[in-house]
């Protein structure tokens, strides 16, 4: 997913709605399920292979949490879903890999699509789609692939710290999306530095041919994260002011604060998209001054040399009756001639500034 | 319809209000009627060559589809209309092809106007009006000419695939406007892929004269995708949030998803927009920096040469009295001072980063 | 008013709220009035010169339009007014022709002020202020001069074509509304025209130094149309929306058509004046391809001759001792190395793609 | 006030609130106050020298107008607002000069601010603060210094004209800002001259090198005139929704019609706005062109006369064996040669049209 | 904090929610606490070195005011709030001095958040975060560092200047904030004159080589102050808006008047913002003239000397038939010849207005 492209549309044309096909490029990700079922006393871990042993924890009291690792196995995805009793769409969104952010509350639960946002090695943008089903018990998460930012949540549960462990299913979706969240501050920061090398880079002269292209390749991360962010906000919004009954009151205030996060973010978003169109006008008005100082030293050679030239030229005549050439000094007086003339070219660029 | 204008304004001036015209350009079509009776058990797909064969189907319980093709055949249309007791003014909008996407709701149906899109063969984008009515137990649509997206709801209907034939119009309406969506988002994918071409055209410098014609292009084939796709969003978002009678609540999740991949597409276009107001930046920049070269080049060859030339001007002359022209060495040396002047400039503009 | 001035402000300073004075140029227009009396069974047409003659027709049962050109006759506006009960500032208004489109709804009452749009003889856009007071059963009409766009409309009221004879006045208000609004389509299409023939004009090259001239020339006409026709929109909207017990129910779908105009109008309008506003930067683009041109012929030329007149300068020196002077083809020799430079130089800017 | 700067932001820092002070620079202004006390039978005018003798007003039924100008009088001012009961944060907004206009209304009054402006004897935009008081039997107004455009208004109420004498405070509030709205349209006038005349010295190329100082010296009229105009808006919008016990609804009528006034007056600046910020644009090319000129007659010189200097360089040259120099007719030949090369290369200009 | 860095983003990853981690540079800052517990009567200042000491005022029945400097006693601020009962996640933000000005309504508190703004020593914009707890009977406040703007309230208090000993917690809330944006018109005033300076200097064309430099760095001060006020007006807002008892009504005029400050301010910002953004239009322009100076001086001297030294050339050549070298008068003719032709182009660029 390390491409640049913008456009990660992808529908299958004609497709029966609901069809749950997998539209990302990790075809041959291998499925790993992890499950978390704790409640204040305790806490079970395991590592599933198949979604079929996660369904007896639906039954219990306990708070848990599914997170199923490889989109790809769709097959596995319907079994989950058939389980929890979701609808075909929402099957067909979690392995849909180009949703928007956003929430669609359902009779029994509550469903979340959002991007995990992180640079790869190549220090190219990812954004990994997570989804994530929130039911009173329990929360179920959908990643394309192993690898994310939840360790620290695991962390918690494990060990009991924070508050994590006496609180219900939406606080546990607050510290997911949270520790998602948090990670855009990193990604922000990276983008940020970008952004302040090159304008150093720029201002100080130490510029190659494919400026351009750079500012357009800032420009293209900069949409591919606010295209992430931006729609979050409108999501987190929805679940703070709607009162659902999945939303405990006393949980609102944890994701005002994600809310108060996110607007924190777009600001920076913002901000840097707006440093990098100045920094197009800065480039531009750049090559103009290059190409001024250029301009400059033409000038200045061609208005001394060749009026001198055109001196020298009249002496090269061969006319047969030319009275300078005969006089005896008259090479050492144009010689001073000439000097003089230089001296005041000199003088004139000098008062124009252009020396 | 493939002409590149932007303006398809047709307007009959002083034309009686409810006066069914056809404005499009394909006078000679040939009159095309399907229709597609079915319910849960069964299903009768007919070709007509006259809407009367049509007005049976009203009176079934079962859903009907009628698919009529062909808006110069305005008097048939006429006829459909006085059946079904279509307003006048739906009817003068059928016909007329400059409509905007938009939807009317009147007693007993409601009336849908919008864009199919699609590139012709000529890689240019061809905008199609199709109209749609919604009746309780019916739906009919008109086409300009033969040829849709609709051929895998064709399927699913005679092949009972997925739950089309369990549901009511409402369902059929949701899968022709969902099978037209979703031709939008290949649409929007070639789009992105002559911006991207283009692009990569421009880094690379290999242009040629008519960047700006280009650019301009794709900025009309963006305003016209625009133009059919965003009022589209509002019509979805009517449907989905007004309660008609005629929509029945479990049909209201999958107008929802419509309006969630219009948002999408109009994202893309948006994003598309952008990229190409920088392509214009960007090709400026190109511009200015292949100016900047030019002017380097020409630069350092007239301030090399212009001085040696005087030089060698200087000994042109025919002055009685120069002493060097007698030296013997003079001319070497000349050259000697003319080989150091040359390599000092060419270290000059190699220090400038000239060279 | 075939002037350019965009700025057509007009109030006289310190005059008394409800003062009843024309602000236009038309000051020696002879006054024209013309009356349509009609019912479903009947239509009776009159041309009068005053005012009185009209105020039989109030008491009738049947629709009344009476029509007046030549707002300069404020007596008789005055004498009309009074007659209908108008409120003094509604009589200001009419005969200010400054005026932006608006409604004002009053006790028995509903006053709309709009703008038809023309193309004069000298292809200039003229707006012209039309007036129109909605009574129960009467619409008043006021314009600036004869010469209108509602003859289609005379002739329906005549021959009882359409529905308009079976209606009530709020339909009649709706046509004279209807033929405005038609009219806007065939100045828009004029507009887009020239635009366009603009754009093919500056892509072709041939253009002529006044080409920022007329862009802003084109920008004016769209901004003059713009104001008349964008504040429409919510008069029509307000028309539509706000329930007068003047606009029958029925009639409503008429002005909701109406509305549907207008948007496409403004959307037509919105795409001219992105066009215009990227034309401005195609056309610099034009000029900067053009000074690269002339600088590439330039630097061609200088860099190729430049170097060789100064080989030949070398020559030209006149020291005592010069081998090659003597040689006997040193002559041809040197050719041979000119002729080498020179094809060296055309091979590189060849390279450069500079030729 | 004449100055040209745009911040006029005047504080005290770590006053207290609600601390009188004046911040404008006319501190040595005489106080001059003035009332009108009027019923429908008779008005009484008076000159005061202080306040108190205005105090008397207040408890007649008449309708009373006070207008105090000076506002470096606070200690007066104060008085007035102590017997009138204002709050103490309205008499600081009244002395503080840099007041967004802006209303506030209190239990027994309301209180307005707003702009007057007029172009002053410097052809410089002069913004004056005029604050308004409205209570149910009088109107206080506040004014930095004598000279106001209120004189209709005086007219009227001496002499009876028009309806002020039968209205109540409420209109004569309306008549008052009325006349200020009026003299927008004056001021909007000649800013709309001076951007035209600008515009056309633009187009014919009548230019001087101050021309972006002047594009920005416009700018800043029309922030300042934005400044003053767009916020009051709002202001009267506000006074003729609210429905506040001191406004009377047939009063109602009067304020929107201002409100009209104020949209007319603020769809022309923000039109000389963008007739401003093309200006710029227009400046712009036309120094590229300009450019392009310059370019074009260095480029025809030196592509002229390069090549025909090389010519005569070669026979310069002083080598012994150059057969062409010994033929009799070369010479001739040779000029006959630069003629062809000489018309070939016009020829050629011709053709690019540099010519 | 005097650094131009634009993100400040501080964020610990995976820290547990309600973590008080201070996040500020100034570690090493002195705990210092003063307090000022206040009626009608009476006034008791301290100054503290624990929290601990500050306890006791929480039980009397005046005003206290609790001002603690230094984030980083983390645990100081722990204390502080556990004995005024504050939300974790309240704690957390007031030592993240990342924050957005912002308002949190609690049960029993309300918690703002803004930023107090001046330039540092090195003339650059320092934004210091400042946290109040707004409670029935006191208001704490929390900042990075010792020096404030609170020297005016605290003087007032001390002295029972100005109603504030006669009022509530909240008239105390009102004055600090109060003192803060009356400090924000002082910065925006330096702001003003930094910007009008470099305009001045711009026109008088009196620039270096940094000057697009400097005109991004006042572009990121002016983000900076946008990004510390423009919050801040939604916060007075709903303060004003919000019916809150910790709010009493009569105290509600006093932030009316706070958002008309900040109303000002922003608009002042915001008039800044774009006279940054045509400054570097008017540098553009600068940089053009210049370079069009810059090719005239070189166009004349090359069009002027070019064809003169051709013309010398010519009779420098060595044919042995040249008829003109032998005339007695050549070489005074050819001098004729030259100068007519040096007057010409004089008059021709003369003229052209490039002289």
């Amino acid at each position: 997913m390390a491409n640049t492209k913008t456009h990660t549309l992808e529908k299958h044309l004609g497709q029966i709605p609901g069809s749950v096909i997998y539209t990302g490029k990790k075809k041959s990700q291998k499925l790993f399920i992890e499950t978390f079922d704790y409640n204040k006393e305790q806490c079970a871990e395991k590592e599933l292979t198949s979604v079929q042993e996660s369904f007896e924890f639906k039954l219990t009291d306990s708070i848990t949490w599914v997170n199923l690792n490889g989109l790809n196995h769709v097959n596995e995805i319907e079994k989950l879903g058939a389980h929890y009793g979701l609808h075909p769409l929402v099957l067909e969104d979690i392995v849909n890999i180009s949703q928007r952010p956003k929430i669609d509350e359902y009779e029994n639960y509550i469903f979340v699509v959002l991007k995990m946002l992180y640079y790869d090695e190549n220090e190219a943008i990812v954004s990994e789609q997570v989804s994530f089903i929130l039911g009173e018990s329990y929360v179920l998460s959908f990643q394309e692939s192993e690898g994310d930012v939840f360790n620290s949540v695991r962390d918690r549960i494990r060990h009991a710290k924070g508050r994590i462990r006496n609180m219900k299913s939406d606080y546990l979706l607050y510290t997911l999306i949270d520790a998602i969240v948090d990670h855009y501050f990193s990604v922000i920061e990276i983008l940020g530095d970008k952004i302040e090398d090159f304008e150093t880079a720029i201002f100080s002269g130490d510029i190659d041919d494919d400026v351009s292209q750079k500012i357009q390749n800032l420009k293209r991360e900069i949409l591919r994260v606010r295209r992430a962010i931006f729609p979050l906000r409108e999501v987190i919004n929805r679940i703070e002011k709607n009162e659902n009954k999945l939303i405990q009151k006393r949980t609102i205030t944890y994701y005002r604060d994600i809310y108060d996060h996110l607007i924190q973010v777009s600001e920076n978003i913002d901000i840097y998209r707006e440093m990098i169109w100045s920094l197009m006008d800065m480039y531009m008005t750049t090559i103009s001054n290059k190409m001024n100082e250029v301009m400059k030293v033409l000038t200045i050679m061609a208005s001394i040399f060749i009026p001198l030239t055109f001196i020298a030229g009249i002496y090269g005549m061969n006319f047969e009756y030319i009275p300078e050439l005969h006089y005896k000094y008259s090479y050492f007086i144009l010689w001073g001639v000439m000097i003089v003339l230089f001296v005041a070219m000199l003088f004139y660029f000098k008062r124009k500034k252009w020396l």
